[in-house]
Parts: structure tokens; C-alpha cells; sequence
């Protein structure tokens, strides 16, 4: 006989994880998810719209947006996958010498099995590329890395998934992310049940990190949760907010994770997007090595990067690294217990990886067209960038900070009062809580094919208004996309000024 | 001024995670970490080992062990990989019609870039292969699975690792696994610090499922925790004991699960690694379909597959895919949401979960090589299978189970009552708790080579010691396995009986 109360379920109402229902994810939330109905609309030929197709502008994703994938590396990365085709004379007289010279190299190392399992960590050859990648250039400060202190991930998500694991148990685990930030810090600190606390970027100082701020909302979190800080996240160059630090922040920030013993990641995606001359990227390992013991030697740093950015821009491959510096032997063995329970990355991610980290070098047969394919795309990122910022400051309403690094413009927007008044009143009236930014998003969907993300999914300070636009379409669309907000925002003041 | 307590990290103590540091996972657990220190002393001329080479047993991992990967998968990658092969007619030329056309064929679906972000649950292309190969298996027995009832994952893990998430918030959460099982289940409840609810298989039937067991399980579970059942795992084939699942087993736990609004999650990775002749794997999607209302319109299935195991063997790769059947709206938007957080399983993966649901077909010019392939991997398998069962079962305090599917065998072993008195011995003196299955599986790595897991890394009943061996090396390499176990048994028995 059954003593348990029997539980039927719904095709409405089920039990769910709490965690999982309030965790956020906005970059593919509402707005993406209506876009992705408006272009089923298009392809149907269904509903009345004022345009024919959409602009994505809120993933960083650019080979959907028309980007080339670098030669050498498919090269490589097709004869590693098909190994036979190196058994074959003609096709092998059709491919440059380097690529390969390069895939006979990765093949040896891997062996006959280029579909099993590789260590947990990753193929030990690409994680040697990562570490020579890594000791070049740090130019011999400090010590060197050596593959033990690399692993292999399936893109940066999953390293970050893996450190956050580490450190956040629940509630009394509190993680520093900036905001505004990438909304993977929050969906995932929201899925361990830990104390997110913020400290916000200055917009006015082009989004700048002040370390004193750092100290502030450490101490706020202390006395208001009674929850540790774990981990300070730090994106550099910024996502969304395009920022590239500068070495003696930096320095600020190592040793107030010292200080704390808070451990630093260092979200490094986009270290090879840069813009602005007058800013260069350094890694937070080189600033740690190069200052002195006991911030040197004792620093808990973890550093990642993917082959989803850059000018590489291989997102599907799920490709990327993270790097340990000065982890405590305890916590190197449950990261690698971790790792050892996914298996490891996947092997092409990991290929990838390998190539981000040694490409073609001046004197080799790839080297010319390699250098014309990276000098190409980064020059037109460049220019979009600077593009957008400029048109995008000239709209009404919206100020937008210099696109110095990353991928992205993050505008600040203000709208009439009538406005937001509005959208209070379509929300009791839809039965939705929509921020006004939201609502704003959707409505420039609705009407122009233009796709955003509201600047609530990245955390903005109490009162304003952004939203993140990607630096990715070709220049038509861009162009097409800056037309369509410009003649959006004059309509709303019309309507509500 | 600081207010809060400043704490120093030492290299040997440090804050983790309780729950991290609880999860175990043997398959790459004490014994495989041992084996590489081995094999780092073999090939650095280190220690005195009286053998040269290690057998790896530990990990269903084929192409490590000289399984050859399916050439027109790995054709159709490859040119999927690098398009402009396609445009070298010599290259063309030289590769078989119907991989040149499927790789046109996707190339049409995903456009230029086959580096993007697909859509989260996956590539439409790839999900439609994967519901038309399930629609298949179902001759019409209810209704068509569609594209957005299956999600594209990076291996069956990540599909266990959402599907958990899911459901699991904490201790009130429980979730039936099957003893022995495979150690991700319990490994992923630890991280979310869910409630472990065992059921035994039955070792002397097999290994089967006893459905009362079931029930009992159930009950006891919420009298003595206090928490709900939400998942119940079911893996058939079943790892590591290799029972194939009869459908009147089926049909209760069917049962069960709809009673109880329980989430039936079927780990099906090794559907087609059915060796026994007597024996026929039927999905869970099948039995479900197959039952009367409200059974086949209610119960809430979740069914994983993956590209690592079958025939095809490619386990780097992380492909695979779940399917959904009768699973809630609500759960359904929160599956995605889960998938969207970790943007989408990589590309190679999905192409390749895509070839494995669609191989080439009689009368394509690739056919007879795949046939030959298929064919000569599945028998080399299935008679690796039976050959290890039959000598296991001789060696002296050993009894095996026949290996009916999967790709273990999970014999059970007894030892001298000094043999066991002696670990606790050693375990006082080194300061450790090894179960005496653990020391066992570490004095035959030591001693020969072979590396096994113990069985106390998948469960077993108090009282019993098992290890888990997969039928996957090469015959000569088994065979060196099945004589040093045994000599290792004997020795045992000469020296402790």
C-alpha cells in the first residue's frame, strides 16, 4: 500500500529546481526568443511586418553574421578529422606544407584514436601550445606555466561553470561580479545558490573599475548577507561595457583579492580585441607575476579565454582554456576531479584551442594568407566599432562610451517619463513585469527587425536605461540597424516628450 | 578600515565546496591516476614495475584502444569542417558521392558559418536526423517526435547534468539510481546536494530490475529523508552490468513513474551494444508510446543517447542528443533556458550525432564500407563480450554475469577473510580508508598493469566486492588482462586463504 501522497503533474504546473527558475539569462531570453518567432512570421509568410528580415546584434557570434573562419586552422582542423586524407598524395600536394606538417604533428601526438576521450584536462600537446602561448607573453616574469596548469574547456562557459562549482557551495558563498556583466556570472551563481554581490563599473569614467568600490561592497556583503566573497570576476575588456583596464587598477584589484583571499578570474575572452590605440591588453597573470612576493607567489588567479572571440570568432566549436596561477594543491585536485566528471573538452574545441595558440608564423607557407585573413577581420571590427559609438552617441537620448575593447556598445538611453509611465500600464494590463528597457527592446524588434538586449539583463545602476548591441553585423546592416534605432527613438519623442 | 576576519590561504588548506569535495567518480578516480603515474614512470625509465605497458580497462573509451573510427563520418566532418574543400573538384573527386553530398547538404542548412553558435537545443538539420531515426525506431507507434522535442548535448553527460538540474534544488530533492550504476548519477546528485535513493539490480537474476524494489525504494526514501522522489534512472543497457531490460520490467517502471509523477530519465547510450541474441533492446519512448492512456500520454520521459559508444565509438567528440516525451510546458521552458546559459553543445559533436542517426544506406556508393566497418567493430565487441564473461567466471572467487549488452563485465569476487583484515591493517598504517575493493583493483595495477575500477565506485551490496572491466581491449591485450587477474587471484589465495 502506498503511504506517500501521489503527485500527478500538469501539462501546466511541475516541480522545478527554484534555483533554475530564477536564474536569468537575457542575451538568448525574451527578446532573442520573440526575434526567433518574428523570423518564423517572415519565413511563413505570416504576420504584417515593416520589415523582411532581422539583424541580430545581441550574440556575440560572428561567423553566423558573415565572418570567414581562418584557413589554416580548418585546414588543420579537417585533416586531423579525417586522417586518411593525409594517405592520399594528391589531396595532400593540394594543402599548404605547414597545415600539413602541422596536422602530422597533432597526429602523433593523439595517435590512431582522434575520437576518444582525452585526458581530463585535455590533449597534452595543446595544452603545451597554451602554455607557450601564455610564457611568450609574459616575456619571462615569473615563473613558467606548464600543461598541469591548464585545462581544456568547452568554450569559457564551461571553466567559469567549473570555478563557480569550486567555490559556492550556497548562500554563505558570495561572488563579486561587476555590473554591468555577462549575464553568465549571475545565471550561474543563481544555480549554486550563491550570494551574488555587486560592484559597479563608473560609466562616467568610460566605465572604469574603481578599486576603492571593491573594498565597499566586500564589506557590504559581510555585514548585510554574513556571506563570504570566493571569487572576484573581473571581464577584461569589459562584456558588455567594451572597457579595457589599466595596469595599476589592476594591481588594486590583486591585492585586494589577496588581501581577502578571494580568489580573482580573470574572464579574458576578449583579449585580442582591442581598438583603441591608446589601450593595450594585459593579462591579470603578467600583472600578478610582475608584482612582489607575497602578491606574486600567493594570489589565487584563474585566467580564461575561448576561440569564440578574437578575430578567430569559432563559437560552435566550443574551444577555450583556463590557466591557474598560484592554486593551493587541495584546490588543483577537485578541479581536476571536476573536469574528470564531464570527461574533458571536446576534441575539435581542443584542436582549436591548439591553433588559436600557435598560428602560422612570418616564413611559413600559411603565413601570408593567414595575416591578410586576421588583418582583415580585425580592421573591420575596428571600424564598426568605432562606427558605432560615434553614430550610436548622436542618437537622441543615448550617450555611449567609447568602444575600446570587445565586442560590443552598451548605450545609456533615456526616454520621456510618458514613457515608462506606458509601459507600467501595458504590464498591469499584459500581466508581465517588463523594465522599461525591455519594453524598449521589443518594441524596436517589433517595428524594425532590430535585435537588442535590454541593459536590465547585464545589471545597470538604479535609474538608467541601456542595452547591449553587438559590433558584428556587416556595414549595411549596421548602417541599416543605426537608421532604424535612430527614426525608433525619434518616434518615442514625439510620441511621449 | 577592514572589518572583516583577512584569511591567508595556505597551499595545503583552502575554502572549497562541501559538495565538490563529497562527489566521487571512480571511472577517473584513485586507480586511473595511479596508472598514469605508472605509465609517467614507464616512459621515464622510473620504478620497478614487472611489466612495460599498462591496459586500460577503467573507461568505455574505444578508439584508445585501436578502434577505428567510421570513415564516411569522418569524410562528411571533415568536409563539413573545411567547405572550401568542396571547391578543389580533384578533392571532390577523390571522395565518395554520397559524403560529398551530405556535407553539401548541411553546408545548405547551416550557411557560411559552421564556426557559429547554433540554436540552443542544436542545429535544426541534425535534430530532424535525430527525430526522423526515433520516429523510425517507433514504426508509428504514437505520435512523431519532433525537432523541438530533441536538444543536442556535449556527450550524454551534459543531457544527465541538465535534466538533474532540473529537478534537483537540494536534500528534499531525491533521485532513484539503480546499484550498481554509473558514477555520474551519483557524482552530479552530490554536486546539487540532492538525495541518493538506491535501488538494487538483482546479481543473481542477471542484474535485473526487480520492480517492487522499486516501490520499497520509494517508500522508504520519503519515510526515513523526508524528501521527494523526482527522477528515477534507468540505464539499459545497464553500466556497468550489462543487463538488457525486458519490456514487462519496462511497462512497471513506467508505471511507477506516472504514479508517483516521478521524471523516468533513460540512459540508452548503449542501445546498439547488444551482444546476447536472447535479448533485444527496446526504448523507453517505444514502451511509453506503446502503453494505454494516460501511461503513454502522462508519463514524463526524458531519453539520452550519444556518439560515444554504439559502434561509432566517438567519445572525444561530445555528441549526443536527449529526447522529450510528455514533458510539461513549464519544464520544457526551463530545459531551454538551462541550454541557452551554456549557449549550445559544440558543432563537430552535432554533425556527428547527426551522421550516427543517419548513416549511409543500401545502394549509397559509401554503403559497403560502412556496412564492413559496422560490422567488423559490432562482432569484434560482442565477441570480446562473451570470451570475457565465459573466462572471468573461471578464475578462482570469481563469478560474472553474462555480458548481455553494454561494454563491461562487472564480475563479482570474493576474498580470503585475511585478505580483507590485512587492508584494514595497511589502511591504519597509511592513513587512509581504502575499501577492500579499491586495495584489491591498486595490488593488480601494481603488480600487472591492468586497471580496473573497484565495484565500490558504482555501488554494490554491503557485503560484496566487484570491479569493472570493459570488454575493449584488443584480444591479445585481454587475454594478458585475464591471465595476470587470474595469477593475481591465485597468488591472493596462496597467500591469504
Amino acid at each position: 500500500m502506498l503511504r506517500h501522497t501521489v503527485r500527478r503533474l500538469s501539462p501546466t504546473s511541475c516541480y522545478l529546481n527554484p534555483r533554475v527558475v530564477e536564474a536569468e539569462y537575457a542575451v538568448r531570453g525574451l527578446i532573442p526568443s520573440r526575434a526567433d518567432e518574428i523570423k518564423a512570421d517572415l519565413a511563413a509568410g505570416r504576420g504584417r511586418y515593416l520589415f523582411d528580415s532581422l539583424v541580430y546584434c545581441n550574440i556575440g557570434n560572428p561567423q553566423s553574421l558573415g565572418q570567414m573562419p581562418l584557413t589554416f586552422h580548418r585546414q588543420v582542423m579537417a585533416l586531423v578529422d579525417a586522417p586518411f586524407l593525409l594517405g592520399d598524395a594528391e589531396i595532400v600536394a593540394r594543402m599548404p606544407a605547414d597545415a600539413v606538417a602541422r596536422a602530422r604533428g597533432y597526429l602523433a601526438e593523439i595517435g590512431t584514436g582522434t575520437g576518444a576521450y582525452t585526458e581530463s584536462f585535455g590533449y597534452r600537446f595543446a595544452r603545451a601550445a597554451v602554455a607557450a602561448y601564455i610564457n611568450d607573453e609574459c616575456r619571462g616574469v615569473g615563473p613558467s606555466v606548464t600543461v598541469d596548469d591548464i585545462c581544456l574547456t568547452d568554450g569559457a562557459s564551461t571553466g567559469v561553470k567549473v570555478l563557480l562549482q569550486l567555490l559556492v557551495g550556497g548562500a554563505s558563498d558570495a561572488v563579486m561580479v561587476p555590473i554591468p556583466q555577462y549575464p553568465l556570472y549571475t545565471a550561474q551563481i543563481a544555480l549554486l545558490g550563491g550570494t551574488k554581490v555587486p560592484y559597479y563599473l563608473c560609466e562616467a569614467e568610460g566605465w572604469a573599475l574603481q578599486t576603492p568600490d571593491l573594498a565597499t561592497a566586500y564589506e557590504r556583503c559581510v555585514a548585510e548577507s554574513g556571506a563570504t566573497p570566493r571569487v572576484l570576476v573581473c571581464i577584461n575588456p569589459g562584456n558588455p561595457t567594451g572597457n579595457v583596464l589599466e595596469r595599476s587598477v589592476m594591481e588594486d584589484a590583486v591585492r585586494f583579492c589577496h588581501e581577502r583571499g578571494v580568489l580573482l578570474l580573470a574572464d579574458e575572452v576578449y583579449r585580442e580585441n582591442v581598438y583603441d590605440a591608446r589601450r593595450q591588453f594585459v593579462s591579470f597573470r603578467e600583472v600578478v607575476l610582475g608584482m612582489p612576493a607575497p602578491y606574486c607567489t600567493e594570489t589565487m588567479l584563474v585566467s580564461l579565454h575561448s576561440t569564440s572571440k578574437g578575430v578567430i570568432g569559432e563559437c560552435g566549436r566550443r574551444g577555450g582554456y583556463f590557466c591557474m596561477t598560484n592554486l593551493p594543491r587541495a584546490m588543483r585536485e577537485q578541479v581536476l576531479k571536476l573536469c574528470s566528471i564531464n570527461l574533458c573538452a571536446n576534441v575539435n574545441g581542443q584542436v582549436m584551442t591548439a591553433l588559436m595558440c600557435s598560428p602560422p608564423r612570418e616564413g611559413d607557407a600559411s603565413y601570408t594568407l593567414y595575416r591578410r585573413e586576421y588583418d582583415g577581420i580585425f580592421s573591420g571590427l575596428k571600424e564598426r566599432a568605432e562606427l558605432l559609438a560615434r553614430e550610436l552617441a548622436t542618437v537622441r537620448g543615448f550617450s555611449c562610451q567609447p568602444v575600446e575593447g570587445a565586442m560590443y556598445a552598451f548605450p545609456q538611453i533615456t526616454l520621456p517619463a510618458a514613457y515608462a509611465a506606458r509601459n507600467e500600464e501595458l504590464n498591469s494590463k499584459e500581466g508581465r513585469r517588463l523594465a522599461v528597457d525591455t519594453r524598449w527592446a521589443l518594441e524596436l524588434l517589433e517595428s524594425s527587425g532590430i535585435v537588442v538586449v535590454p541593459g536590465s539583463g547585464f545589471g545597470q545602476e538604479r535609474g538608467t536605461l541601456h542595452f547591449r548591441t553587438t559590433i558584428l553585423p556587416p556595414l549595411a546592416q549596421m548602417k541599416r540597424m543605426v537608421r532604424a534605432i535612430r527614426e525608433f527613438q525619434e518616434g518615442i519623442y514625439r510620441q511621449y516628450a
